[in-house]
């Protein structure tokens, strides 16, 4: 049966899974690989290749895959490449869904990862229904993908939606990636979170249990590991992160008026931690009209599900 | 000749402009009224009526016009009504559409101001043939009317677009109409503008044609006289005012990725005193992907006409 399935790859500055998801949206296989370790785009897709063309034999082989939809960071919908992705080691322009059609000779679409992940929960999670909707991943980088009017918002040239790069405090943190100085994602991801207990740390002589690591090793998965064990300077750590991420996406709301921002990504690991201070900073940011009505949520789906459903979803769109 | 004209009619924080509109989008008839001065929305509408009825008259009577499109601040295209305006003197939920379909027998239709300017500006303006652009109006107020996919963005309650109200300077001046700090709209209008001034002039003791009037007479006119007559103060008036502007500027297109960002309302009459430093301060804090692709120009309709011929499109698009 031609045109069975089809393979959605989400691709983030850490690690990319991927998937051969039905008609449904069922994904009927799923494995990650790293991204990080991979210093050229060619030894990556020799990786990603090596794992995906078995398990596409495994499922009944390429006649029955209809194509592959991918989500990468500054991935460009019109253009099919990957831009000065900031998270990525791949640096210039990587025309990554010629690559994949050359690779797997399969039809291939890109997009930005956010973008992906926004498009799968409008079909598949928490924004089924929406017409109007912002998604929020706070992962190693920060990304956004915006529904209004029930279309995704690609802007003229495909770029819309880089909310991680907006910035929130002036002249604040430098991003050594952009060179932007107080953009959110210098705050609210993963990297953020271990910069600001750093930070923190330097700054006071305050007992933690941060203190029992190296600096150099402090990452959010230990940051969230001594906030929960109810160290002062760990939760500290998480109601700054909240209080930016609030204030920043209280701006969003008065751009779009979304029914709903819906936050996805390592970052909500931390649960009530991050999400009770950023509701609270949104909300004392908002102008009353908007006040008590934008739902905030996790996502509903697990860890990049929604961005590869949503990236398999190109596929389905694509013609013939 | 029934339905063959429409009125459009922008009010605006100071004053309101109206006109009477052919299908080819040609202003036949136009006049102005103050805002400011009617404490009541029922003082409004009496000398509104007074010099619209008579107009009306003049052109053919009732029964050729075949509605009233209205823009206004805060205003409502789902409700019909104006819902809690910061620089309107009235308060709470103004239901205008019904009280304007009371007074003139004719259906009404309303939407916010600068959604109105920027339908104008897309039928009639410098946006023809652009499907993503945000129309930025400052005035007493900053507003603000995104179009992206071809449509106006009015978000899942109507009230999409509010950019003056973002906060682009963390814990900065009190806006007094919102109670928010460091908002747009505190810097970026006309109202700023004065406040900066004022600020500047306390803050040294550098000469400046601005001390020869009374601190609480100057106004953005005056800083503009003194400006082109080489004043540094007033200068730096506007380098301080371009460099918010511009710094948020950014900010919106890192959200949308517009072809375009239109400028309008009284600040731009100050040319490239306010043009200059805010295009330096938009390309400085873009990610690399967006500079010198944006292009920032002035509406190249006549005042308050991108907003009335804006509101008039409501009334082309009503049934019947």
């Amino acid at each position: 049966m031609k045109n069975k399935y089809a393979i959605g790859i989400d691709i983030g500055g850490t690690g990319t899974a991927f998937g051969i998801i039905n008609h449904r949206g069922e994904i009927l296989y799923r494995e990650e690989i790293s991204t990080r370790k991979h210093e050229t785009v060619t030894s990556f897709l020799e990786e990603l290749s090596g794992i995906l063309l078995p398990a596409i034999d495994h499922v009944g082989g390429m006649e029955i895959i209809k194509g592959i939809g991918i989500g990468a960071p500054n991935g460009n919908y019109y253009t099919g490449t990957i831009d000065y992705a900031p998270n990525l080691k791949w640096k210039g322009i990587i025309p990554l869904a010629k690559l994949i059609n050359e690779k797997f000779k399969l039809p291939a679409a890109l997009t930005n990862d956010a973008n992906a992940a926004a498009v799968g929960e409008m079909m598949y999670g928490a924004a089924r229904g929406m017409k109007d909707f912002i998604m929020i991943t706070l992962g190693t980088g920060v990304g956004s993908g915006i529904v209004a009017n029930g279309q995704l918002i690609l802007g003229h040239d495909g770029f819309a939606g880089e909310l991680g790069h907006t910035v929130i405090i002036r002249d604040g943190r430098l991003h050594p990636g952009t060179g932007l100085h107080g953009s959110l994602e210098s705050y609210a991801s993963a990297t953020g979170v271990a910069l600001t207990a750093i930070e923190f740390l330097d700054r006071t002589n305050q007992d933690s249990l941060l203190r029992n690591y190296d600096k150099e090793t402090i990452d959010s998965k230990i940051v969230y590991d001594c906030a929960i064990q109810g160290d002062v300077v760990a939760k500290n750590v998480y109601e700054f992160t909240g209080k930016i991420l609030g204030e920043a996406l209280a701006n969003f709301v008065m751009f779009s008026s979304p029914e709903a921002i819906i936050l996805f990504g390592g970052l909500t690991n931390a649960g009530d931690l991050i999400m009770k201070p950023t509701k609270e900073n949104m909300e004392k940011n908002l102008l009353p009209i908007f006040r008590n009505k934008v739902k905030l949520i996790f996502s509903e789906l697990k860890e990049a599900d929604a961005a590869i459903l949503g990236a398999s979803a190109l596929v389905w769109d694509m013609k013939g």
